[in-house]
């Protein structure tokens, strides 16, 4: 399974791709998004929506992992924010791509394995959970890979959970 | 020029357009996109961009005047209705439609001459204003309407005092 994480923002977008089978987990490839507060806001959201178009067209994932969004004191930058969010998850919607949204508390507790860990200790697992010679850079990649680390984890834990059960007592995996 | 008004939204989004020329203003269509709670999100983002995409397509508007997004004091709907706001703002942009935003004060200020008016004020005004038999249905579509209407007279009172300054007095116009 390809999954695509995704770090939501405008200036800066963190996507990573990574491959998860029988338990393995390896990176394909990362990168990160960007735009100039010089852009129209407009021009701003075309230019994630078309790179993540072309992102999603390359790596073709069968899902998407996103960062529930919270509230920014600076409500002008939240706005804007959101807005970017709106047409990340319309890019992967258009393209059949299923997406899942998880909050950071739930990410740190499946990357680090505690919920309250700092952004270093984030970047230190996902550079070594994976193998990297160095810490991606900027910290939104790193990011976006935690969050598509967390979905490997979580979907793999939930189907080990699912399949530990009786027969008759699977429900549905969601 | 025919102008699209936005009245931005997630469970309704109001639209409303109108061809203004030689200072007429006329109503050509208007109505509103709906969605439902129960989707999931992306599939609303989906909709409202899909909709919003045909109605662009089958108008063909120069401008799309949209209210600038205030912030609500229930954070889950300020995101959503922000999300759908990036979306609109991608269907007009891809289409290569010129985007114009105001304020609900210069809306109100532009329909009604006062900036605090009322909601029902707004709604008469545009009903009069536009020669309609009976106030469009909900307030959403009326909003936009308004919003489309605040567009034609802005652009062209500011078309008059551009053309009634000396030649050598005129500046860009924004």
């Amino acid at each position: 399974m390809v999954i695509l994480g995704i770090d939501p923002g405008i200036a800066l977008v963190g996507w990573g791709v990574l491959n998860s089978e029988n338990g393995k987990t390896r990176v394909v490839d990362f990168g990160c998004i960007k735009t100039t507060s010089d852009m129209k806001t407009e021009d701003r959201l075309r230019s994630v929506f078309l790179q993540l178009d072309e992102i999603i067209k390359k790596y073709k994932p069968g899902a998407m992992a996103v960062e529930e969004l919270f509230w920014n004191t600076n409500q002008k930058t939240g706005i804007i924010v959101a807005e970017a969010r709106g047409v990340i998850l319309l890019a992967a919607k258009l393209n059949g791509v299923e997406i899942f949204e998880y909050t950071p508390l739930q990410v740190k507790q499946a990357v680090v394995g505690y919920g309250r860990a700092e952004k270093r200790q984030v970047i230190a697992m996902v550079t070594s959970l994976l193998g990297l010679r160095e810490a991606p850079k900027p910290d939104d990649t790193a990011d976006a890979l935690a969050i598509a680390l967390c979905h490997a984890q979580t979907g793999s834990s939930r189907l080990r959970e699912f399949f530990n059960k009786p027969t008759t007592m699977r429900g549905k995996l969601r």
